[in-house]
């Protein structure tokens, strides 16, 4: 079965965010471009700088998402393998681009070298689209978009694209609340029951903020989200809610 | 083959973490924790709060690493489903555990309800660690750590077990570079052919920081980072090296 439209999956490449040397801000960037464009991101996968590691969990992201999104390992340095795992994944092999190498040697000219070269590979067949404000192209091959890791480099190449993958608008309704969730277990419950179209998720809190849950409600349909709020909070005792948005 | 000894991977269950309403942070702490355990951490996924796909994935974390930490999912609600996930994921009934459920009823007394005493539930044969500071124990299925997502809870349940995990050191050095990826190539890739058994980064950036690049050198064997970071120092021009760490 084909992965539903409006669909997405991210791979996070780096043995730097596993060992906690930096804190991955690409994935949380990417998360909120895609909810504010109506995508529903379905995984995200964070793997080693390891070929065999990223095919696999590329293909796994294809089989789950009609667009995926990698981030990470271009370069030209021995730890960017992803332009050769991308290649790989969908058994193409890799190849240099015409006007990336150009660029780049009419940027670089006599100090042209082998590693400068590799930033022109791209996995056959892959297309390219171009910005101004950069030497390099965002690549996409099939329904993946291969992106770096530095995070001005990667908003940049996302960026560029981000239009194509406009959906109709995901909406959502928080109501905060005054009760815990054991006291409105059931009426969720109930709720979620006559509402299986909308995604309705229950998020506790123990410290000194206003509430102690906060409940919402997502979907595409505004009205089915406003009647499940209704109908959600038309069940409480008084007083339980603190406030809605 | 079974998994390497020292080796964890992380499964982060919650749709909210998906639909960007909440950025993650019981990842990123867990993987300094882990790592100043000397823990390796092999991969990260992140999932809905649906059964099948947490079933899943916690199979291919099992496969991946020694140790498994799962956050999120449990607790009093219906999208509350990580008990019944991991009891699946290892052929199991869910159970009442007596003990939680004598002090669940010690609390709440004649408030008792069943969404409360779903919070007694864990898979059968899984094992339960207690502290002073809470109601609920940090339960254990196999390798599989099932945590909470709520991160001040998630935090307390691994701190309780956390000595556990602890192995032998892993080391690392940074050395910070006024040179681009482009020339540093050719010596990382006679340094990683040189030393094999030292994992070698390279972190380029591109904004107005004292360097351009940062190379790291992790391992267990303190010896070997300092000859490989020595090996590759050396073979740069004068001037190269801003600073090191």
């Amino acid at each position: 079965m084909p992965p539903a439209p409006g669909t997405a999956a991210l791979v996070i490449i780096g043995n730097e965010v596993l060992s906690a040397k930096v804190v991955d801000e690409n994935g949380p960037w990417l998360l909120r471009e895609l909810r504010e464009l109506g995508v529903d991101v379905r995984r995200i996968e964070t793997v080693p700088d390891e070929i065999p590691l990223i095919v696999e969990s590329v293909k796994r992201a294809c089989e789950a998402a009609a667009h995926v999104f990698t981030s990470g390992g271009i370069g030209p340095t021995h730890d960017d393998v992803s332009i050769a795992a991308l290649a790989q994944a969908f058994d193409r092999r890799v190849v240099t681009d015409a006007r990336s190498l150009a660029l780049l040697e009419e940027k670089f000219g006599g100090r042209m070298n082998a590693a400068r070269r590799r930033l022109a590979e791209i996995p056959e067949g892959a297309t390219l689209a171009w910005n101004e404000q950069s030497l390099f192209p965002t690549i996409s091959l099939e329904q993946v978009v291969i992106l770096p890791g530095v995070p001005s480099l990667f908003k940049l190449g996302f960026t560029t694209i981000r239009e194509r993958f406009r959906q109709a608008p995901l909406y959502s309704r928080a109501v905060y609340l005054s009760l815990g969730e054991s006291v409105l277990a059931e009426h969720l419950d109930a709720t979620v029951a006559a509402f299986p179209d909308v995604g309705i998720g229950s998020y506790p809190r123990f410290d000194d903020a206003d509430h102690r849950v906060k409940v919402t409600f997502d979907g595409r349909a505004a009205e089915r989200i406003a009647a499940a709020c209704n109908f959600f909070v038309t069940r409480l005792p008084p007083g339980a809610v603190v406030r809605e948005n």
